[in-house]
């Protein structure tokens, strides 16, 4: 079921779940019901290693422009009943819940943007793994402009180019493109256009392919909790891990395929961005 | 009161406050009436929101040498009767207190450094929002050329460029040229010469001058405990600065001042550096 | 003693403790011995403030192209009987707490590379407090190929070049040259061939023989506490270890040297990498 009346396209291959912002009419501006519908789609593969890889992109002229200040508006209407601003509290934090399990997601992530990559657009490129950034995206944190803090976004941004760039990013509310957020590390790459933008993905993952699904979830949850737990919690866990992975499939497998020099099972898998 | 005969020259405008170290027979060397006077000058505008940005500035050839180490030496006289090192652990705890305050002041902060930024003064160009050095400014940790540790701006540091490039600028007590600060990640922009960094100042004031003051005030501090509270607490914290945002007067005067594209009644305050 | 027969071999200078990885046969490839000399090399020097520096390199072709496999395929063979994955968790622990020990330990730690430099080889680039790799390095974590995670060393390499370049390098399982890994920041300097490399060096040695050991020592724990003690633990501790410095040996020698226009005692020591 790909629902192009949906506000998210949802297309998985297996081994790749393609992910489509579908408000092009209002620059994939960010409201209840893609973050919504964006949280179920990653719940459906979370337990799925046959799925390898989450793809996001947007349709239209722009990835995403930040959240739905219109549907905000409305919901500003009802504030005057006196329950408003729960609601404002409530759609803000259910897209950082958005975030958090974007950034925590087994799957290696990859985020494709072009044209306006703002505020909530920023945030999904701040929790990717990896993003390519068309060469005219513009991307920014616009909030204090609008008298609004980038409440969800700013640990995110953070994480991603730590504190020195994300103050100045954050409290000048600026702007960049492409090349300049490669140069500050918010994009790990530049594409020319549309066709080289997808060569590049496919070219991500076909290493990705290479690399055992299981490793990975676990490599990525000891990278994402080295700044929470501590060390030695941290290095306990990783033992354990290892261990287990080396006497499990993967570990067999995966040296087996080293020693008879050949591609490991897992390898064989077919992964493209569509 | 401007006060020339301070060891810190404070000029309010009252959208800036203007801070010029001002003991240039030394080296602006960091003494305790420095500290203190510098302290004073922040707690006076910390619930001011007309108070949009701090510049911090040195007069005479340099920014800021480093801890005065004469001053150091009397304090060292009173040792021998068994309390020095007490009131050296006072002076060091208080110059830390003012790096704290400094990082966490609700304004945007600015630092303008020419000739030597070491030691204390490389502690203010760490704990600032922006710097924007002079070509000739030379930045540097020399402390343990001394034989004593930099034990308050260490972390500042790390903060700053982060563990890596902290341990060899640390370690090594290295003193680079504005140009190597600028790729370290110590300052964020280089100016020829004075008037190149009144300039360019200016271009940050203007660009603050769109942001809101209140958001930027809550921006920031989401910023600094990203590092500190717990992922759910932060998130949980910025939904509720969220809704009260957007419900309060920034956010009603930003979202209104947006649909009829004109500039937000924050937007008019002048502010230009000095 | 230096060894010849050992896994590692030793040389204390005695300001510098020179190990040099001696399994060239396998490409240094790091086993439990190695782990045993190389944390009992370290331990030997923990509290001799004469050493001032550990030098860490490899002979033969490769710095050290990771764990070994045979090894573990052997004790892979005892798993049968039920208890070879409580020896792999036993000997990957073993490993992470050699690098907690390397990262701690209160000498200025230079590892120089060359060849490969995979999985345990790039935990100790990750865990030094400066790397100079030659030209025809090699550094990748290659673990999840092998269907295994980079268990201990993943928290060291997101210290090392933070979070969002960690997740492509160890994800994608990444392999990338000296250029590259100057460019990521794993390592900091890159030498031409391997009398470049030991020139390079001997200017650190000769940069951190003008600083004073303990103040060394001290300065590296304030900076790897940074992220782990809370902001006024860490400049309490600080304020105290200041305190104490300034009245100690070396701080009353430093403060006398650098008025008096002298080198302070401690700066004649001769250093070289051998």
């Amino acid at each position: 079921m790909s629902g192009d009346n949906r506000t998210v396209q949802v297309c998985l291959e297996p081994a790749v779940l393609q992910l489509t912002l579908n408000r092009p009419e209002c620059g994939n501006a960010m409201n209840l019901a893609m973050v919504a519908e964006l949280r179920q789609a990653l719940k459906s593969v979370r337990d799925d290693r046959r799925c390898r890889a989450i793809v996001i992109r947007g349709r239209g002229d722009h990835f995403c422009t930040g959240g739905d200040i219109k549907e905000m508006a409305l919901a500003g209407g009802r504030a005057a009943n006196g329950d408003g601003e729960a609601a404002y509290e409530q759609l803000n934090r259910a897209y950082g819940q958005l975030l958090v399990e974007l950034n925590q997601a087994p799957q290696f992530t990859l985020v494709l943007t072009h044209g306006g990559v703002l505020g909530g657009g920023l945030g999904l490129v701040c929790a990717s793994d990896l993003t390519i950034a068309q060469k005219n995206s513009q991307l920014g944190m616009p909030e204090t402009r609008l008298g609004i803090p980038p409440a969800q976004i700013a640990p995110f941004v953070v994480d991603r180019i730590g504190l020195t760039r994300a103050r100045s990013l954050a409290l000048l509310a600026r702007r960049v493109d492409a090349c300049a957020a490669l140069a500050l590390g918010l994009v790990q790459q530049v594409a020319d256009d549309d066709a080289d933008l997808t060569r590049q993905s496919n070219q991500i993952l076909a290493e990705l392919a290479r690399c055992a699904p299981e490793a990975t979830a676990q490599t990525k949850a000891l990278l994402l909790n080295a700044g929470h737990l501590s060390r030695p919690q941290l290095l306990d866990l990783g033992a354990r891990q290892f261990a287990s992975a080396v006497c499990g499939n993967e570990g067999q497998e995966g040296t087996r395929a080293f020693t008879q020099k050949r591609r490991p099972g897992w390898a064989d898998e077919t992964m493209e961005v569509r």
